[in-house]
């Protein structure tokens, strides 16, 4: 048997004990498939005496994180520091730059960063590999990157963040609006004490964007996504959506065309027979479009310490298995960074689609005229109108379905109703998904 | 840019002709992606005359397919010919003894002879790959093969017949029978004109065969896989099916555990919040659960010129990725050919499960009894029973639902009642996938 593939660990949250667990449960496996074994041997967190339930005595502790990168002993660096700037950042520089291997999991700085450390790993014919960077254990990295390779991809899309997603299934199935959701869901540790990334839909943008620049061969452009998070979805939402036969979820969607790249993260409404309608909890889900593969579906847990850590390991036996090949890693972006286009953003006013609208409106005479006015004034064609009667707190629930048309005129009809008497709060768009 | 990969293409169908048609179409992208144009150089099929849409002129034509394998230009071999012997198997062990890399969609072969092409294609270096062979283009053998590969499997389980799964379908919505689903199946090219290997399941435990040994490192046993078709399966069973809350569905199920590997191909009733249930059409999906990853699903198009290509052209951009390294390919079946072991059938007996069960009766006095006596002393706990009226054929329907319990006790029941003057024709056992 070869030498074994030795890892510096950065990082010992759930993921980082996650990977400690998995390689000991299955070392003898892994060791089979792999063709050597794979052993951490060196490790950095910031807490040394924080029980995890693991033995850390038998790996060299390091105070200074990036000395992982220039440790004499390691091969491969784990990086599961997050945050898209700052030590990882740091760390995963001087992990390619000094033409080691590196594992991540962190989605931020692949989104921000990607392109660059993309080409220093290519460069110093190092590995950069990141499949538990979006969707957890489910192997959608691989998938886009070798699985759906001879093909040009029109479309990919998906259920990014588990949080959000258990919160919509929960106030579906049982009736409930967003805020008491959130709290049980943080009791219950489904949702982190601060939740913004997850609910504001920034967690999903920054896996989309990678997703987006593996299937389209663009740079990763987190900053062209268009993101709304699911806070405005009250759970009157999802009883209409759930009426007119459609699910409500938080889909990342990505589409490369003639005008460019669109990129979107919104909750939407999915029609019952589209695969993502089916998705509950937190699980995750990504569908990809190819012009000769069709379409394809990968699912599975999105989160938690088991399936993140089953890929991170699945990506070092990936490495383990190429080292004896002369070192030559494979483009982490499914083609050279050089050869990664700068992404023209699409005008998503030029998009056209279903939608639906839902107002919260006060309760008095001319309300529906001025709304179905401003539709007919900015183009709007309405498919379905329905009004639902007073709440406790005076005001009256207006949702209408789009016929199919430009987003940009439904955009000009919410801008005349912008500051508008007759409205209590924000209207709610939604796209349906087709 | 690299040398091209240069390819010998050894049948010309429909899958062929599309592996011709992606290289042609999506040229500049693939080279891209795999660093290197891919190139079909010489191709081999019976007849030269054909017109299958595509210019072979800019081919060398062999008539010999076994020259294929020592072609001066020929980096890899494509085997599109099937059937587990004969010339496909002939043109495989030419090509992998010389040392040449094959990628073939035989399901037939690998699931026969995988072990020793394995073997030799490890001992040469060569590689061996066959995303093509189970389930279309959806990426599940490298799925198995690299993205699980951090956990011990419990079970692989999937529909991996298009054709079957597209009858059961079209059963379900339709409310018709069998001979003639399959009919118009026949007639829509949906079917093969002998659509042997496919309804009786065949095809589906060949894919098994090899989905196992990925799985669970255990050498390729067809042999061991217990198969049953969908032809015994009636519109009646699917509506009392629905009734229950289930759908029909051929599933190909293996699971790996102390007392053995257990793979099985059976109609089964799969409940609606199993992901299997909501596979429809000519879709194929499989399911893995690993000890740390959980329960994965992978669904696309399981047949067809473009997703088969697809998956074809997958592999080759896989192996021009690794020209650079080395040339030592991977093992075939996740772990050396050497290193996996002979399988041991566990005892179908020993399972346990709920099961439904569907007699055609005589409509006369004491059949019930008779059918409820013979439960009782086998064993078998009766969870539903339903008598339907007499048909025009002058037979009654009893469908039973039993209790969790052995299948040796169910195996009892019927062979109790075999030759029963009450019986009309076989009873038919479906486990209900738990």
């Amino acid at each position: 048997m070869a030498e074994a593939l030795r890892v510096g660990l950065a990082g010992l949250g759930t993921v980082g004990a996650g990977v400690v667990r998995v390689l000991d449960a299955n070392a003898a496996l892994i060791e089979r498939r792999a063709g050597r074994a794979i052993k951490v041997v060196a490790v950095s967190a910031r807490d040394r005496a924080k029980d995890r339930g693991i033995d850390l005595a038998r790996f060299d502790w390091l105070d200074d994180t990036a000395a992982l990168a220039k440790h004499a002993e390691v091969d491969v660096v784990v990086e599961l520091i997050g945050g898209a700037d700052g030590p990882a950042l740091t760390l995963a520089r001087a992990t390619l730059g000094g033409g080691r291997g590196l594992v991540t999991a962190n989605k931020a700085m692949l989104a921000h960063h990607g392109l660059e450390l993309a080409a220093i790993a290519e460069e110093r014919g190092a590995a950069l590999k990141f499949e538990a960077a979006v969707a957890g254990g489910v192997p959608v990295i691989k998938g886009l990157r070798e699985g759906t390779a001879a093909n040009e991809l029109s479309r990919v899309s998906g259920i990014l963040n588990g949080t959000c997603n258990f919160i919509l299934s929960k106030m579906e199935s049982e009736g409930r609006d967003f805020a008491e959701v959130l709290a049980e869901a943080q009791a219950l540790g489904y949702a982190e004490a601060d939740p913004t990334f997850d609910i504001d839909g920034i967690d999903a943008a920054h896996k989309l964007a990678i997703l987006a620049s593996l299937s389209f061969g663009t740079r990763p452009a987190f900053g062209d996504v268009a993101v709304q998070g699911i806070a405005q979805v009250l759970g009157a939402d999802i009883a209409e959506a759930a009426a007119l036969g459609h699910r409500v979820r938080l889909v990342g969607i990505a589409e490369a065309g003639p005008q460019g790249l669109f990129q979107r993260v919104h909750p939407h409404l999915v029609p019952l027979d589209h695969p993502l309608a089916h998705v509950t909890g937190s699980t995750n889900a990504v569908v990809a479009e190819g012009d000769f593969v069709g379409r394809l579906l990968f699912q599975g847990a999105g989160a938690g310490e088991g399936p993140t850590a089953s890929a991170v390991v699945a990506d070092l036996i990936d490495i383990a298995r190429e080292m004896d090949r002369g070192g030559q890693a494979g483009a982490p972006f499914a083609m050279p960074a050089a050869m990664l286009s700068e992404p023209t953003p699409a005008d998503t006013g030029e998009r056209r689609g279903r939608a639906y609208l839902r107002f919260t409106v006060q309760d008095r005479v001319g309300v529906l005229a001025e709304i179905a006015a401003a539709m007919r004034d900015a183009g709007v064609s309405i498919e379905s109108l329905i009004q639902r009667g007073v709440s406790s707190d005076g005001h009256a629930l207006v949702a209408i379905v789009t016929h199919d048309g430009p987003e940009r005129c439904v955009a000009q009809a919410l801008e005349r109703l912008r500051g508008s008497q007759s409205l209590a709060g924000q209207p709610l768009w939604m796209p349906i998904l087709a």
